[in-house]
């Protein structure tokens, strides 16, 4: 069923990576139905706050009609980051499913634990590794082929 | 200049206030001009995203037409969340100055520090104490006007 879902949040990843953003995505499940879902929109939104994550938690509690997601589920391919680990908790989601971590700046555990502080009012279950070699994996070929942009837009202006 | 601009701040937690929501204002400025205001709206609009802070990026973002929201200060009458405090390093605001501090789940500092974590990709100079006593106060007086409506409709539950 995990595995089922991540899948979900894969096909979000792919749309982010079709609009050259990292490509990240997340759905959130309540009673084994999808309540929200978002990919990573930063760039072309030009707006910061376009995470998969944020975009998933407005959807839901819009379709909740509740600001607190009690008993859901949220499945992102990538470890959140400080802004999405502490809007999953401040939402109240139950259980948090990670594809990827990132050591960089994962705040569910990996740089900082967000979603299980001790002293925070909210603790999130936390499962890691769902499909972690197609998450990881996206997004390595994303950065790979971004380089490459990169290198012929330099020779090209060397070129001029 | 500073105290000036925590007075719009503080014109926005009052907003909240009257709301009967947690009462906390945030405005961004950007070379001597407000680019973007919010104040907390959780329970109006049942959305746990919808914190002073979050909704004064996204009007700012929106404003500037950029997701890099550089060389702006935000002003916030109470220390941001895990939530804010990663929305605020996520938008590259320079410059944060806080009224009061929030011991419980502050994380400008007080709790974790977001905003000055030697691993992120971006520090934001922090100011404190920018009138804290009308930052507190407002809270203050809002938690005590919500004890008594809780008793008032307690005893009017027994009268039952």
């Amino acid at each position: 069923m995990d595995e089922h879902f991540m899948k979900e949040a894969l096909k979000e990843a792919k749309y982010a990576y079709e609009l050259l953003e990292v490509p990240v995505g997340a759905i959130i499940v309540y009673d084994g139905k999808i309540i929200g879902r978002g990919h990573n929109k930063v760039e072309t939104l030009k707006n910061s706050l376009s995470h998969a994550e944020i975009i998933a938690i407005d959807e839901a509690s819009k379709s909740m009609d509740a600001w607190r997601l009690i008993d859901s589920t949220m499945y992102v391919t990538l470890e959140p980051c400080a802004m999405c680990a502490g809007a999953i908790v401040n939402s109240r989601i139950k259980r948090l499913v990670i594809g990827s971590l990132d050591p960089k700046r994962g705040c569910a555990g990996s740089l900082i634990n967000i979603v299980n502080h001790p002293s925070l009012n909210h603790r999130v279950e936390v499962e890691t590794g769902i499909l972690e070699k197609e998450c990881t994996e996206i997004l390595q070929n994303f950065f790979k082929e971004l380089r490459k942009i990169k290198e012929i837009n330099h020779s090209k202006s060397l070129d001029k």
